[in-house]
């Protein structure tokens, strides 16, 4: 089944420890549309300045991903972000972001997306996300993502959101931020209470929490020694879970549970090279090998 | 087979952001003992002074947990450790340490442990740790505990350790201190290069990673709300660990992963409770129980 994501298209510029690039592909939309096309069509809504490079968009449709919904804002820059991370390619810093494009951004889902039945609203302001999920009155699965400005500065509209979607993706800081509970396990209990059928904790190198009605699970990351840029690690992650569900056209808790998984995995290729690379020199056969290799691992 | 544990016995101050228990039953040897006692005869190697109360003791005992190898120091009074525990759960600092007895522990194998085949070398001085090993030629398996301190002062007799043990446990920030890398799996691989045949890092309320030449894997922490005392979680852990270890009486791939899976779990029990109160209200049968549990989360 065909899945829309709106999201940020941005041009990033990565600082390591050890190496830098500028200007490259990013975007959370991007890095969800990227992982989900592993698995099944997937509609991208975003925004661009005209400063765009073309190649980008090519690099997108050439994965099967429809760019019908990306606009191109004349006269506008598209967005950009400056993030240095620390030696332990965890803790990060954000040196620059210009928002440009974003600060006009306003979602239009085109018609032929608006039959869809899988949705992401990847992370942005709540306002927008609300406004996407008005125009997608017949959507089967809404999952969005969330982060600290927006539970800080539009926490009722949040509310609202919660109430409305089936799914939440956050991070472990931003679960501990939303609830005021310190412990994991009750935090995701608690974002579930508010609204959201599940609830999923990202807790980076660390893997992922899952929680519903009826179960509580925790998946561990990949280990990989080979982690070269972080960024995009998340949305990728959301990208390979609804693409996956997207993919089998369910979300029963065994659907969702191995969807969970093909996210870790996914994300653990994201990490491995700067922006999208790690992606584009993956394909299926390499996932599914890694699939087998990590159901092993959690074998006893 | 019966399993030798050598350490700290002692007698914990505990302060947590909603309660504080005063000097209660604590130490490695005594968490360590504890929760490999469900699987395992236990042979205990420690000391403590004449203020030791003898109900702890009958304690023991009533668990297999042979303390033929409990000295009592007269004239000297028993370690004492008094640590306070931050929001989280997870962030301590020692407000208190009083070595006391722990300053002339001279540990002595009795004749009746040294055919022993399964040693643990708990947390402790390095130079006492080779002193153990000494006393014990015939050894099959032996595995170390260590922390900052012993890395900080006496590296070059971990290092003989290292060439000398046949498996390490350490948390990650221990591996990232001795090996200088960031990154854990890089940080087990080098740990295990050093000379142990396995090397298991302990990441807390996020599992636990192991490495040996052939293989590197990651199991999440069993998720719980309910953390009350996480004082001991690591000593339980390798309890857990070595028991089942020494029930089965081999160390072959498959016994180490199920063994890493039973430290993870004796450990959920240990940080339900204060003390060892959490393994004392558990059974076989619940810890089994537990692992079904787990066996199915993990399962996709």
């Amino acid at each position: 089944m065909p899945l829309v994501v709106v999201g940020s298209v941005a041009l990033d510029t990565i600082e390591t420890p050890s190496e830098r690039r500028d200007e490259v592909l990013g975007g959370s939309a991007v890095y969800f549309s990227y992982a989900a096309s592993y698995f099944t069509p997937v509609r991208l809504v975003a925004a661009v300045g005209d400063d765009w490079p073309a190649e980008h968009t090519e690099l997108l449709k050439a994965r099967q991903i429809d760019t019908t919904g990306l606009q191109v804002i004349r006269g506008a820059k598209t967005f950009r972000w400056h993030g240095r991370y620390a030696e332990n390619m965890n803790d990060r810093e954000t040196v620059e972001v210009q928002l440009n494009v974003m600060d006009q951004f306003d979602p239009l889902l085109p018609e032929s997306y608006r039959r869809c039945q899988y949705l992401f609203l990847a992370n942005g302001s709540t306002r927008l996300q609300l406004k996407v999920l008005d125009q997608a009155p017949g959507v089967n699965l809404a999952v969005a993502d969330t982060m600290d400005l927006w539970i800080n500065t539009e926490r009722e509209e949040l509310m609202e959101l919660l109430r409305r979607v089936d799914g939440l993706v956050l991070n472990d800081s931003e679960a501990k931020l939303l609830t005021g509970e310190t412990n994991l396990v009750r935090a995701g209990h608690h974002v579930r209470r508010m609204g959201p059928s599940f609830v999923v904790i990202k807790k980076g190198e660390h893997g992922a929490m899952f929680f519903s009605r009826h179960e509580t699970y925790v998946l561990p990351a990949y280990p990989t020694e080979r982690v070269v840029d972080p960024t995009g690690a998340g949305d990728s992650f959301a990208g390979g879970m609804m693409g996956y569900l997207a993919e089998e056209g369910n979300f029963e808790p065994t659907t969702l549970k191995k969807a969970m998984a093909y996210g870790i995995l996914v994300a653990s290729f994201t990490v491995e090279q700067f922006s999208v690379e790690g992606l584009q020199r993956t394909d299926r056969d390499a996932l599914e090998r890694r699939m087998r290799e990590y159901q092993q691992m959690l074998t006893f």
